[in-house]
């Protein structure tokens, strides 16, 4: 018999994932024609930072953007570095394949995660500009492979349209895209302040941009030490639901429970485990594969009673406040400023996190108040709040980002600032395995409260600092003026005075000195 | 040579895309304990009413949320529906794998579009919970089959657990599942809300409602008419992009390039087709398949240089102003009320939608003023903006939403309503095969230009009604008042002075008449 629903679902089928991304690009950050193009850019930027530092090497990155037949809404972008470069017969893969990639099951505090981002970049490219994506890469085996790549969105598979072979000695990866309804602007949310920030929360990082009028930008790196890679850190048992243990359990090479947990969790010794095992009800012996969502449960249940080292720390990298403050003095040349990097904390329970806080006085700190003045150089500029997370910038998405909740939430009179007039940049970094990101364009950390916290604890210690140089600044400022007006009106005094009485002309420097703080003649003391 | 690449690439792997939802449920809207139970419902019931106006049937649907060991956040979430069921072989699939469904590559107006809907309530529920979704199902066939369903994450695929049979004629689909890390609530976000609103868009739906108290609501259907089916509406060639045309171009039976324009896009005859071909270059004859990137830019481009009609919209179902009425007054049962329908429009250059709206004054219209009272019977209400998209309601997001923008732009004193202290609901669906949608959750129609003055013109439009309205009711209440001050007073001046002057009373009856408009003694004429 022919049912109603044997006719409905003759056409079921199945989608794939690049499908699927095809028709939901603004779920990656291709939305808006200047934030497709940022997000082209960070996409690329940040698979090559990650790549040398990977490597062990000094990033060097060039970025070039230019118009494809004198059409501003149609542009090119190159991203090169001097990374490893990437193995023939993976090109195909990490340029067009999505949900593939090196970084997917790793607990540790990287830039990617999840193996779309540049292939979304390339798709996003091949649908509005029908032009595959160039890769030209070698890993140093003086063989320097070129490629062209489209996605088979069909089958979420990269299609290789051209190959050929070099001999050269050259270690790196160029990748070359086309895109249309895209515009290059040099906005706050253009790929110039994108790479800017960039410069400043990775002093090691040295980036060429080429615009598309031709003019050249060179961040120099200020520094030349390559950050220590994160290592990977196993999960601690309080940040861990039942389904992760499971997840853990079917993917461990440990053959009890005991093992596994020892393992592939961190805090947990063998000891720790068969304690654990024991509150839970759990036979040690029992095969991870074997364990039930019950046992899973009581496993988690049980960690909450065992005695526990809070999860450990070593694994997170922050930048270091030396390195911020080069960062922010290579870009910002500023007149004061302040760094610290926080010690250690943990939100949910068990996901460990550092905040890193830097706040800089005049120079170039501070950004152009909006809609006062478009020339960036004339005007008036108010306070500038640039985020990152791990040490990427985050561009969008502002408002409901804890970073800019925590600072807005300062009361900045009590630190001698008005935000909306003073030349400050306020910095923020934080660091963690665990970002908890409000979107996929990951360019905003959501609102937990131990976060937030943290931030602006971070903040007010800056600040601090801040008001302290302020008054100094104030006070020695009036200091001068006061000796100004003695110093003017004084001698007068004196010489008349004198005359009236018809008494010899005193010497005041002394008085004066007494008076103002202030000597005079080079005579030393502040 | 062995290659640092070499050794980074080991580790390059790829991942299915539940694996990828199960990490970012938030992109699927799974976020905050309140929004993801109100999430699951909206699911099942999306589905639901899809399937049983699919099978043409009046859709009548059963929610029922009841706590699991009396734990208030965990949820067993259970949702039947009367329509089509499903064939055995396909249950698995579409609860256990993501990216099927029956809806993918349709052109048309539907609720759900990406396969991903219930799959996505079944990933939350089993990652939550550990426990599977259980469906039983019939297509009215005589038999019965249920079926206990995981998702396999490694390979997004179904994995069944348990199924039985039985014998029994009835003809629908249940779904039942359990969620951890969810809360009731009846607030503006939760589920009693969500089918509320549901009921006032879908007055053919009838739902049935079980809260986890036990307190059972019955929205009943308030009319027996199954609203047409959408029908499939080819794209507008104003509507398409180069990657389009080549992506229709794959998937289409036509031979010719000729045949493929006129059978796969709307408005375009055989002739119309021809010509563009003849305009972009493009030989009539030549192979779909073989289309060309530079052809397929040639046609778009061709397109707008050959006159067409519109786009059609035939194709859009919008609710109809009747039924809209139907619905708010079964809800809201208000003391005035008016709704339209508005022409079609488009956005975008070809892609067609229609705005209705209704405007609800008095009864239970309106919704309580936040933070002033707690009890909804007691305390003041204000105006409340009720948002739809293809008769969906969107409950969350609302700040960025076109409809919110155009209600907030309105100057509602002109129309002689302060929305701060108004009874009034104020109602807007939005009809099209292509709304767009700011986010993956589906919860707020971008602003686009065009919707948003179509939107602001028909809420302004019934703005006109009610100020009509509220006009007629205070000059009528005025009159009333004028009328009982006279009433009251001029017969006692006429006695006194008719006493002063000595004369006889006189019969002021015609006076009072005169003066205030209103008969006395049921005289008739209001």
């Amino acid at each position: 018999m022919k049912t109603v629903a044997d006719e409905l679902f003759k056409e079921f089928r199945e989608h794939s994932v690049s499908e699927f991304f095809r028709k939901n690009a603004a779920m990656l950050g291709y939305t808006g024609k200047i934030r497709s193009l940022t997000t082209i850019v960070h996409e690329g930027v940040t698979n090559s930072i990650d790549a040398a530092e990977e490597a062990g090497v000094l990033p060097k990155v060039y970025v070039a953007i230019k118009n494809v037949d004198s059409n501003p809404e149609h542009l090119k972008v190159v991203i090169e570095d001097n990374a490893s470069g990437i193995p023939e017969q993976y090109i195909p893969d990490v340029f067009g394949k999505m949900l593939a990639g090196t970084k997917l099951h790793r607990h540790m505090q990287q830039r990617g995660q999840q193996g779309i981002g540049i292939a979304g970049a390339c798709m996003f490219s091949q649908i509005t500009s029908g032009k595959p994506v160039t890769v030209t890469t070698s890993t140093g085996n003086g063989e320097i492979t070129q490629m062209s790549v489209m996605i088979d969105v069909d089958k979420n598979e990269g299609k290789v349209l051209r190959r050929e072979k070099f001999r050269g000695k050259w270690r790196g990866t160029r990748v070359e895209l086309e895109a249309r309804d895209v515009a290059y602007m040099r906005s706050r949310y253009g790929p110039f302040n994108y790479l800017r920030m960039t410069a400043i929360a990775n002093p090691h990082v040295h980036i060429t941009f080429i615009e598309p009028d031709g003019v050249m930008t060179v961040f120099e790196n200020a520094t030349d030490r390559v950050p220590e890679r994160p290592r990977p850190m196993p999960l601690h048992p309080w940040g861990v639901m039942a389904d992760d243990i499971l997840t853990l359990a079917k993917r461990t090479k440990a053959r009890s429970v005991a093992t596994f947990l020892s393992t592939e969790l961190s805090r947990v010794s063998k000891k720790k485990a068969e304690e654990v095992c024991r509150v839970a009800g759990v036979p040690q012996e029992k095969r991870p594969l074997d364990l039930t969502w019950e046992d899973a449960e009581r496993i988690v249940a049980a960690f909450k009673q065992v005695k526990l080292l809070a999860p450990p720390t070593s694994g997170l990298r922050p930048i270091g406040a030396q390195d911020i403050e080069k960062g922010m003095r290579q870009i910002l040349n500023p007149e004061f400023m302040h760094v610290i990097t926080r010690a250690p904390k943990v939100y949910r329970g068990g996901l460990p996190f550092i905040v890193e806080a830097g706040i800089a006085y005049g120079g170039n700190a501070g950004k152009p108040v909006e809609g006062k003045n478009s020339d960036e150089e004339a005007g008036e500029t108010e306070m500038d709040i640039i985020r990152f997370a791990n040490r990427a910038p985050l561009i969008f998405d502002q408002g409901g980002c804890a970073i800019t909740m925590a600072a807005k939430s300062i009361d900045w009179r009590r630190y001698g600032v008005d935000p909306e007039s003073s030349p400050i940049t306020l910095f923020v970094n934080v660091s963690s395995a665990y970002v908890p990101y409000t979107s996929a364009g990951k360019q905003s950390i959501a609102d937990e409260p131990e976060i937030i916290e943290e931030i602006r604890a971070a903040i007010m210690e800056v600040a601090r600092e801040l008001r302290k140089y302020l008054y100094r600044k104030i006070r020695s400022k009036e200091r001068q003026e006061r000796a100004g007006i003695f110093e003017r009106y004084l001698p007068v005094i004196a010489r008349k005075a004198a005359r009236l009485a018809g008494a010899e002309e005193p010497d005041i420097k002394p008085l004066l000195r007494k008076i103002t703080g202030v000597n005079h003649a080079g005579e030393g003391q502040a």
